[in-house]
């Protein structure tokens, strides 16, 4: 998009907006969107008194700018032409001291205006009014350009079919009826106070970068984020038969609120066992057969499963297609969703077949965890607590704050999710596809090599979740690199120990079933990251201090299985 | 790679060889390559007299450089350092005017030097020897550093098996036996005058760039052309029941003189219906339980199918394997084989799933096309044709040499498939991904928004195949650009009077069957190429002038289809 010159005065940052925090209201500008008669500037102006703040109206100074009536710029200049200069006096104003502004009823229509005012950083609020008390507002007022000579219904209804998907990008939205302007105005201040912005995170890899937001309330909200960075307002929703149920009526509708059409919906059968070729081609077939095109976006509602087989069929299908994550689970949130690792299982071992394909964007909403059974919950944690043991300081919080996450607890769980995000995301961002000889994404197989093969062993029915995998995986890691001198002797305890208070199994004896440690160990010299015959392995030289190595003795690997309980 | 800085003197160009031409002897280097006492001096100073050029031997040239004899370097400095030498000794004498070059035993063995030498335009040349010939030729030598206090048999036998595999990426190899030097020389001079260094060409994608090379004789050299690409000296082979029998042993031959193994070879069912789940499938799970890892290549040796299958396979395997084809019939070689698109079909459509995944190297060995039936050759030949529609001045050789090339010339084949693989890959080069809005890769599919309805309409079992498909596309597309007004009204005659010379179906009555024309228009709706729910079509203002439209009335499509003898 080119720039002009007036324009160019305004940054656009390309870094992402501030850390989210509660609005203090007079540090950030508030931008007021919504129909003709919605109020913005008699609910403006009462706000701009109450938050201590100026306020504008921006056609007025847009008319000031151009020494012009709004009306003759439309005239003279045609529409494109006042868009242009309305984003610019916008842009402008948003960049200095906060300010209430009230915008045109057609500002927030244009999708650069919208743009620009996301990334000042100031708040949109979306003063929402329904068709009669707009006409009864309106009323009057048949002799302004926008009704001279038409039915208000008529104009009303046209322009609320075409602005409300657009208005439905603002943060907050504030629904207005007849009450006095007194009430609406404080119950904008209650929206404005209880509104928080989700956490941003960026991936940055070149034209492939990507946001992750985390979050209460994106699910519902999905629409207001994904409009901006869909190629077409068109999707395929991918989700499953527990999923489904729970959240996909939150998601229709913050998607129809935006406008953006639900193509088709796919569900497929909860669990890993989906996460195959049948599956593959039966969500490929049905996105295609709904009419699903280049620009028709896939988004997965769903856990691990859901993701990683909705992203690999938007990997294949018609050669790629565009594809949001929405992951419900803690494991999905953690860890699956970010990085775009995509695929499905063979029966010769887990993930064996797929593709990195980043997402245009994935929406963690920490609020859906709350639906999740505690087993699941704490699965995922696991991969919180290897995060913890990959990063270091988050491995101290782990221990002091993870029960409480585990237990359920909305602040302790925003925090793992977000770390665990920012830790991923930095590892993604060096190393995109896995090539790094050392270090690099491969360290997040941190206990993973185990896991793999214990999860493959019980064959993905849910007798071992792949969190459970991925914790016995841990202590043994753990246990390994202690054996091989490379960490503490009292690591493995530690590890070991806080995992199964949290109830999760961190020795192969906490598993209800034997195993045998030659199938483990054929399994293991299967694992996608035996390079040259040599199986690779994660090792700790203590909590942040994870590295990879192929010079693990395979009799050490063994014995350390059949001391831990594995049968011969 | 580091470069030292006596070796930055030597430049390493970036760009493809000079290309392809009959060795004029006085123009070029001949290096010598091959064991102890194959002959590489004696018969070396022959040729050096024959062919006018200096003699020298690199092991002198090296010793005059150090101060010191060879056996000296090594003791002195290690081998590391001695190769390194050695190398910067054997660029600095390509470097320079031509010459016949022996080179030490090991030189060769050494990849940075074969590079060297293959980079340096000259053509190295085995002096082979069976181990008896060279026990009777090294009697005598047991003085020799190398024999000293050892079994002279157990000294060759394990440098053969050392050696050998890279002896083996030598241009030129000759087999040489107790018969005189003179008789030797003479058939060196024989093969080097018999020698065509295959065209080459670069498809410029930054770090996904390869090489296509075009000649005869390729799969049975396969192994030299692999190795030097390929991360590590395994691979997989994809190949179908009919090209299996037919060039695999020549393949299996050629791989193994190189040293590279072949971890497993899949034949798949020969024709279209292969390019589907189940045996994409098949391939992944049989390449993966043969130990494939992710520095194992997935070479393709076969048609489309095979190529389009193999190629996705090797995409999708452990998230992306190395790929290499080996195009076995005339469409894949002068097509589906360039470009990196791969994929399989759906009942709704063909190459509705697939992945961009980008080849190591592409060796189109026209030798091959000897061996195809002429239906099949008829029908690679109408992406000749579309090439020359899209190109210009190729259409014009088409219309006068087309024939030629139809009834298995070779000259005019290998120039056919030489001048599409240029346009293909100057294309591919400008949109690996087919994003651009207009032109770029889209180009290519002139013809297939028909040539695919009408393939789907007929079940992809061989009825009408590909090619044959894509000429009846041709045939439309002309038609419907004269219709709209694009093209002159003489256009379409040419092009389907053209075709159908060659034995091509170029109207919808050329073929036995009847259409319905609402169903191929449904199927032209559910076309990959359809955007924002709009048919795309390429069109023509005449031979070289192709362009993308989404502008075209459906009604005209239609009533074309009927004119054409489609049934309503």
């Amino acid at each position: 998009m080119s720039r002009n010159t007036a324009l160019s005065a305004w940054p656009l940052p390309d870094a992402a907006p501030p850390e989210p925090a509660a609005l203090t209201p007079p540090s950030r500008s508030v931008v007021l969107v919504g129909m003709p008669g919605c109020g913005k500037s008699s609910i403006g102006r009462r706000l701009s008194v109450k938050l201590g703040l100026p306020f504008v109206d921006a056609d007025s100074e847009i008319e000031a700018a151009a020494g012009l009536p709004i009306t003759d710029i439309f005239t003279r200049y045609g529409e494109p032409h006042f868009r242009d200069g309305e984003r610019r006096v916008i842009a402008r104003l948003l960049a200095g001291p906060p300010l209430v502004l009230a915008t045109g009823g057609g500002a927030f229509t244009d999708a650069r205006t919208r743009r620009a005012v996301a990334e000042s950083g100031a708040v949109a609020v979306w003063l929402r009014c329904s068709l009669p008390v707009l006409l009864r507002r309106v009323a009057g007022r048949e002799h302004r350009p926008l009704f001279l000579n038409r039915d208000p219904r008529e104009v009303l209804e046209r322009l609320m079919t075409a602005r409300h998907p657009t208005f439905a990008e603002a943060s907050v939205i504030v629904d207005c009826t007849d009450e006095p302007p007194e009430t609406t105005t404080r119950r904008v201040m209650e929206a404005l106070a209880a509104h928080r912005e989700p956490a941003r995170m960026k991936v940055r890899l070149a034209e492939r970068s990507y946001d992750i937001l985390v979050g209460e309330g994106l699910v519902a909200r999905a629409g207001a984020r994904l409009a901006p960075v869909l190629p077409a307002r068109r999707v395929v929703v991918v989700t499953d038969a527990t999923v489904g149920p729970l959240h996909l009526p939150a998601l229709r509708a913050g998607l129809d609120a935006a406008g953006i059409a639900v193509v088709a919906t796919i569900e497929v059968p909860p669990g890993e066992a989906s996460k195959s070729f049948s599956q593959l081609e039966r969500v490929v077939e049905a996105a295609l057969a709904a009419g699903a095109d280049r620009r028709t976006t896939v988004v997965a509602l769903g856990g691990g499963v859901v993701g990683d087989l909705a992203g690999f069929a938007a990997a294949v299908a018609l050669r790629g297609l565009p594809f949001v994550q929405i992951p419900t689970s803690l494991l999905a949130q953690v860890d699956s969703s970010v990085g775009g690792k995509t695929g499905i299982n063979l029966g010769l071992g887990k993930n064996l077949v797929g593709a990195f394909h980043q997402p245009l964007l994935v929406l963690a909403d920490t609020g859906v965890l709350a639906t999740l059974p505690p087993r699941e919950l704490r699965a995922g944690y696991a991969e919180v607590a290897k995060h913890g043991l990959l990063q270091g300081p988050l491995w101290d919080w782990c221990e002091a704050e993870g029960a409480r996450a585990v237990a359920g607890d909305p602040a302790a769980l925003a925090h793992a999710v977000l770390e665990s995000c920012r830790l991923k995301a930095g590892v993604v961002a060096a190393d995109e596809r896995e090539e790094s000889a050392e270090g690099g994404r491969a360290l997040l197989n941190l206990g993973h090599t185990f896991g793999h093969a214990l999860e493959a062993e019980c064959g993905y029915d849910g007798t071992l979740l792949h969190g459970e995998a991925v914790a016995l995986g841990l202590g043994l890691a753990a246990a390994l690199s202690a054996r091989l001198g490379f960490c503490s002797q009292e690591l493995p305890g530690r590890v070991i120990s806080h995992l199964q208070e949290l109830g999760l199994p961190a020795r192969i004896g906490d598993l209800p079933r034997g195993f045998s440690a030659e199938r483990l160990m054929a399994r293991m010299r299967k694992d996608k990251k035996v390079r040259d015959g040599a199986m690779r392995f994660v090792l700790l030289r203590g909590p942040g201090e994870a590295f990879t190595t192929a010079e693990v003795p395979p009799l050490a690997v063994e014995s350390l299985l059949r001391d831990e309980g594995a049968k011969a």
